[in-house]
């Protein structure tokens, strides 16, 4: 699909995800909202609760470390407890040091008046970001995520993590919103690839995919044209109609 | 943790995935399957159906090709339509060649025959394998998957995946299984966090994870000990509940 949106990629931090323990969400949701705001998610990644490992993802996908992508987001790893550092190693990727946040710290603070207990040193990690970064808002339990560079580092319990999109994308400078439609057959897909390929060759800068399925009835095929023009995904789609006579 | 297990990475080929359309579901299946078996997934990515990335990403993560891990498995774009360029990409990263395998045009010739269809140059398209490589049996659509180095693909259907997972994994050489524990607590995690820290501490050998989660009942949070010795774990996690007075 031909686009000038920005790019983006997704790191997710979480040993719970590499164990099977825990199946990731919030890629799913984020990749949601990109394609609905403009931007092109090009790479997910889930890499372990690893320092290093870490840094080397944050290095090879956020465009302003020279990595592949425009804009990167995080999710995971930013609570009070030993395992996670997501923080560190974003400061170390981006050659800074934490910091304990004045504006993150008052917030940690109000929160823990409201609720009647102490801001200890657990709860104060959490306002630990790296020096010249920037809040991301979190409506539900007050620890911030941050931005820094085109790094933006959220939390990965999933409501926390939908909360901090909401706020953030918004915020973002998106491109063109993609435009889809699909139809389901009752093909198998080897039996639509020759129509699929010759749409596909017509329409160069759309995106022309196919999802075979099975179901108790048999094979079917969903049939999917993406681009950033709605006129044109409307032409290709009845192409695609006319020649499987559908 | 701890682990001579052998090391694992799991690719996933799909524009689907990334545009946010479908959840990615076979990566989670053979997680779990892995943690099983005593294999140690490291990393998960997910790129789209772009012939170079497929290329970096089967280079960086396979062992035998000097990536990062010991075994690679991919899922997705092995169909028989424009868009299925794994093959191709997976032949290129292992610097080889596609051949139409003699084993899987027979398998295909067989399942055309029960069908009473051609085995048209589409449906052909599913036997190109890397020159070398051997094939993964799919006993749900007879298209097979194949492995060449430490690279093993397969299917992005589910069930088809799920088949060729049942069949490959007992065939490789696998550690031990990862044995786990856990316990969940009507607490956040900033309020368990110094004990999981000391236990930790107290285990090198164990990786103890913490995963809050918010109910309409409150925050709570899950803690979990993972290990390769049973007894080492069963240790920890009585230490663990003796701290929290559970």
């Amino acid at each position: 699909m031909q686009s000038d949106n920005p790019t983006a990629a997704i790191l997710v931090i979480g040993d719970e995800i590499l164990s099977g323990r825990t199946r990731e969400g919030n890629a799913h949701h984020l990749a949601q909202v990109l394609s609905a705001t403009g931007f092109d998610l090009r790479e997910i990644r889930v890499v372990s609760d690893d320092h290093d490992r870490i840094v080397a993802a944050v290095r090879a996908l956020d465009g302003s470390l020279g990595g592949d992508y425009d804009l990167l987001f995080t999710s995971g790893g930013i609570g009070p407890t030993h395992d996670d550092i997501t923080a560190d190693a974003v400061a170390d990727a981006h050659g800074t040091v934490l910091e304990i946040h004045p504006e993150a710290r008052a917030l940690l603070q109000a929160r823990c008046d409201r609720m009647g207990v102490e801001l200890t040193e657990n709860r104060l990690r959490m306002a630990r970001v790296p020096l010249g970064a920037t809040l991301i808002q979190n409506a539900v339990s007050a620890a911030p995520g941050f931005s820094i560079g085109n790094t933006h580092v959220m939390a990965g319990v999933p409501e926390v993590f939908r909360g901090m999109v909401d706020w953030l994308i918004p915020r973002l400078s998106a491109g063109r919103p993609v435009q889809s439609q699909s139809v389901e057959v009752r093909r198998g897909e080897s039996d639509v690839a020759e129509d699929l390929r010759a749409v596909a060759a017509e329409f160069p800068d759309l995106s022309l995919g196919s999802y075979p399925f099975q179901d108790p009835t048999g094979w079917g095929t969903n049939l999917v044209v993406r681009g950033l023009d709605a006129a044109r995904v409307d032409q290709a789609m009845t192409v695609l109609k006319q020649r499987l006579a559908l």
